[in-house]
């Protein structure tokens, strides 16, 4: 049975706290947050006041915030549900940017519209996963409505620069307000048409500022269980006067824009687990894990021969430590690993099982066959120095034997 | 502050035995269910656990059930699915037919459907709000591809005709099939389209049979917050061989047709809640909320002038009694109730707060005018015969001082 945890990228146990302040609302003020009554009152009071804890991590208004099922169901509200709307404004041929390091969440949404006759221009990325914003800023074009560029990578947890490309968002769309405001009334025709900047944060949260304003950002997506919260919850930022339309239908709720009853007592728990991050706890935690990182990464690359290191240090998650072992298979480590007691991953969990080699690593351009021979250890809050040491201790011989037993590998 | 609930179409509290069920599976059996790893697993054990209670319950295959975020999201994917996939596979033209009486989350669906050119017939439905089945053999078109009827209506309680709607569904796709199977197979052409029949059985689970065999059902959806399971969590059933395509893209999960985390507590929650509904406890159940009702509505029609019962107690499900009371406005009978520690609702939650009289009222031909001053009690298994009597005592004389403060009362 494991008990070192080390794959947080893929979920994260649920904070006690997090459950204390959730638990008055299963059986307890169980409303529905729609019902007029004091029980329906009582469940809205901690809807309400979860909105205002994430709404303050992210800098923004409460009534800004909507609350989903999860990460998964915010990129496609943000990138399908803006591109309905600018559709239904009487936008034809538009035009998306994202990244080819994007999580499936946003690539396959992507896919769905460009089926639909919607352009998507998938950047390319620069050896650490990283997006070129001189690639990026030539990628855009007159039609451009949206780009969606992840904040933290989910596999070997780059940082993209968000901001840079927002910036360049920022740019661009004031530049086109300027040349119009200067074109003579009666010339001017329709406004310009505003690029939106969307982000996937839900690799970030935990390390990084997310503030909206700070960070330029119109559209960002978030979930609870990356967060040490539950899972099935998770939220949607969308800037006032974003364009953008519902795709769940029904009884109206969340500002029309997502409908079904009120997941209170997880939207409760959403609220109490981004409460707890602050800035001192980023610090504080961030620094832990760095340590905790080296000490893990230079074990391995010291104890393993051929170990190749595939997050960029200078520029990453401080949880995220990705590796290639070449000569020995992927989920062959992770079993070996399992059953000494410690749980990591081979890459994304929503792509655990696929045959496919991860498309972040292809993208990197890690060659398919040794891509397969990759391990994502992802550290979380209650990780301890003597669980990276055991790591460290068991690891070797794991790959040693594998090796061994591997015909091609010399 | 309401001590007595007697609003469980809205939602209930989840059952002490359902949330002891879930615990495990926020802090300690955390993992990701697509997480390869032993946390992984015993995440997956969990959701598998409750695949089948769920499969049991609806007797039908673990395969056919996929886990949503609700009702709401089951009906969306059920109608825009099944009309996404029909049209991928080259069907044009297509036809749906549902009821003027259906939740939103059913109703909004259609109405998206109709703006991208589907047709769509909503039934109308006799005075107590039922379907008439010769209605609706007559709209059905030759270009019909889906059906989709409430079981149970949360308003009035009326349980609708799902499975002699399901029989004439039946009986006509096997009349097109022997026809297509006569001609001489050269001149045979594609084979006939079946009507796919969904009905959304939110308000059915506690009290009916919900056998997706005995009642010929091709789609199903439901919902845990409604059986004493936690919210945001959901199921759909669909047939083996029903042509259905996703809404929600991203990882894959569900058989690719519902991307995004499991909610693993929240799933085991609704298999732990379904499973303590079999044959007998519908029967104790509902032969206890009958009681419960009958004095409930004698008392209420004999103490209060003027007072009309629109559910009909002959076809309804047993924990519903919605009421008018002409001349009190229905919100101002549930601020005074509230106010007096009892529960109630002018009719769905998800409505709440709409200044617009039922939907469902007024296809039962209830004016509007009288239909803003309905009152929706529904009964739960936790509610006694002491809290029935004090609502007996309290409301008469709330409705007498309302009516008293009407000038267009006499």
């Amino acid at each position: 049975m494991s008990n070192i945890y080390l794959d947080h990228s893929a979920t994260t146990p649920v904070d006690k706290k997090v459950l204390e302040a959730m638990m008055p609302y299963f059986s307890d003020n169980f409303g529905n947050a729609n019902s007029i009554h004091s029980f329906g009152q009582a469940a809205l009071a901690g809807v309400d006041k979860a909105r205002k804890q994430v709404a303050k991590f992210l800098n923004c208004k409460p009534s800004e915030i909507i609350f989903t099922s999860g990460a998964t169901e915010s990129d496609n509200l943000a990138i399908k549900g803006v591109v309905k709307a600018l559709h239904v404004k009487g936008l034809e041929k538009m035009h998306i940017i994202t990244t080819k390091v994007e999580h499936e969440a946003v690539l396959e949404p992507c896919k769905e519209l460009e089926k639909e006759g919607i352009e998507v221009t998938y950047l390319p990325v620069k050896k650490n996963a990283e997006v070129d914003l001189a690639v990026f800023e030539k990628a855009i074009k007159d039609n451009t409505v949206l780009v969606s560029v992840i904040y933290v990578n989910s596999e070997v947890g780059i940082i993209e620069p968000i901001r840079e490309v927002a910036k360049i968002i920022k740019k661009i769309n004031e530049k086109k307000l300027r040349e119009w405001e200067k074109r003579r009334p009666q010339e001017r025709g329709a406004k310009p048409q505003p690029i939106y900047f969307h982000t996937d944060a839900t690799q970030a949260v935990n390390f990084l500022s997310c503030d909206v304003q700070w960070n330029f950002i119109d559209l960002l997506s978030l979930s609870a269980h990356k967060i040490y919260g539950p899972k099935g919850v998770g939220a949607l930022y969308v800037r006032k006067g974003t364009p953008i339309m519902s795709l769940q239908k029904g009884g109206h709720h969340e500002n029309n824009l997502r409908s079904g009853t009120l997941n209170v007592a997880s939207i409760v728990g959403l609220g109490a687990a981004i409460t707890q991050i602050d800035k001192r706890y980023q610090e504080t935690n961030n620094a832990r894990l760095n340590k905790l990182r080296k000490v893990l990464i230079d074990g391995l690359l010291k104890n393993i021969p051929g170990a190749i290191l595939n997050t960029d240090l200078n520029n990453s998650s401080p949880s995220h430590a990705h590796f290639t072992f070449p000569g020995a298979e992927g989920e062959s480590i992770l079993i070996s690993l399992d059953l000494e007691g410690v749980a990591v991953s081979t890459g994304s969990a929503c792509a655990a099982g696929s045959l496919e080699p991860s498309h972040v690593l292809l993208a990197m351009g890690i060659p398919a066959e040794i891509a397969h021979s990759s391990i994502r250890f992802t550290l979380g809050k209650y990780n301890a120095g003597a669980e990276i040491k055991k790591v460290i201790k068991i690891l070797p011989p794991i790959i040693a034997r594998l090796r061994k037993m591997n015909p091609n590998y010399k």
